[in-house]
């Protein structure tokens, strides 16, 4: 008998279009306290709502590498934070402050995260190091996004 | 009689791969002007053009979600600046100079944007705080980026 | 006889999700030497092992665009460093330090790379520059990834 017909086309290739996961936050008032997530209250974006503006943390729902950055005014008080990734302080952005010498510190870093982890930027220790600034034209930001979902198999 | 034989590989996943709006651009001199967008003349890379050198604005031609971040060197006067989304400042870094103390500021953020906007750096206010520098070995720069395209529907 | 079965399903699609090259460093003791690349060795991210931490060199193996960035601590010294492509400083990112004022530095480009490129940071110059610091609670990285790969065509 004849050949049967061709087999189905295959699937379309997946695409990355479909995994966005993004923050970007800015804080709304100067000196934010220590022993706790620092809350980042003016929206750039977070049309997912994977940071969450009441804890101040991050939570990662879809698994994968991740990119971080933070910008921060340092005014009055010397500055240190620590990226936190679910309770453990893995990274530390350190800029002493002097008189009429206002500041800025940064910091950056890629992450692999699994669903269920957090991340959040602390002040280093007991809160001498809190002098982080903003008023409505100064700001200190922090930003997050999904750069590879795991890939599916 | 026979199986057919295999269907068509399938087509490729909508791809983020044909989606890329960047530019990464540095000032090549010092105290740029107020009043007007800040010129990037430098070009590390501006592939499709969506940055014009000419006006110092990048216009958002795929909508969709973007990075920017920028890098100023801050020497002889104070640097603030503002990030303008079509025509308005959303986003403000400020840094103090201060004699023999040379300083670096940096800002980025997440926006999405729709085709037709426009994004830029200006000095804020009157030109009191543009003291960006730049020359051959030392960088004050721009960078652009699409993360997400908006979805194909 | 009859027709044979359909063919097999044709193979899924090539997917933007498989094209992975990114890594996130960090400086683990203070000083560098000048005249060779930066090693940074407390690894953050490093899946591909395009970074090499012996050799302090990032080797472009997916041809595309790339997002480096770097944030440096400034402690002691003045710290003066050049982003190089394959031989080439391209980039420089200053900043001068004072006594009880450490400050922070930043960097970041977007570059379009030919695989077999090369990227590290090294110290400007012949080693007055490098006041870069770093210990288990400072933290001074270089970060890099792919954004977009070329096509395949
Ligand atoms: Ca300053
Ligand atoms: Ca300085
Ligand atoms: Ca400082």
């Amino acid at each position: 008998g004849l050949p049967g017909s061709p087999g189905l086309k295959g699937e379309r290739g997946e695409s990355s279009l479909t995994y966005h996961s993004a923050f970007s936050v800015g804080l709304v008032s100067k000196d934010p306290p220590p022993n706790m997530p620092i809350k980042f209250t003016k929206i750039f974006y977070n049309e997912q709502k994977h940071y969450d503006e009441t804890t101040g943390k991050f939570l990662c729902v879809i698994p994968g590498t991740y990119y971080f950055s933070y910008h921060l005014t340092v005014y009055l008080k010397d500055v240190k934070v620590s990226l936190y990734r679910s309770g453990k302080a893995i990274m530390f952005t350190y800029d002493q402050f002097q008189a009429t010498n206002l500041d800025q510190a940064s910091g950056s870093v890629l992450l692999h995260l699994k669903a269920g982890e957090e991340i959040w930027l602390q002040v280093f220790g007991e809160g001498a190091y809190n002098g982080i600034y903003a008023d409505n034209i100064n700001d200190s930001t922090f930003t997050g996004f999904l750069l590879y979902p795991d890939m599916a198999s």
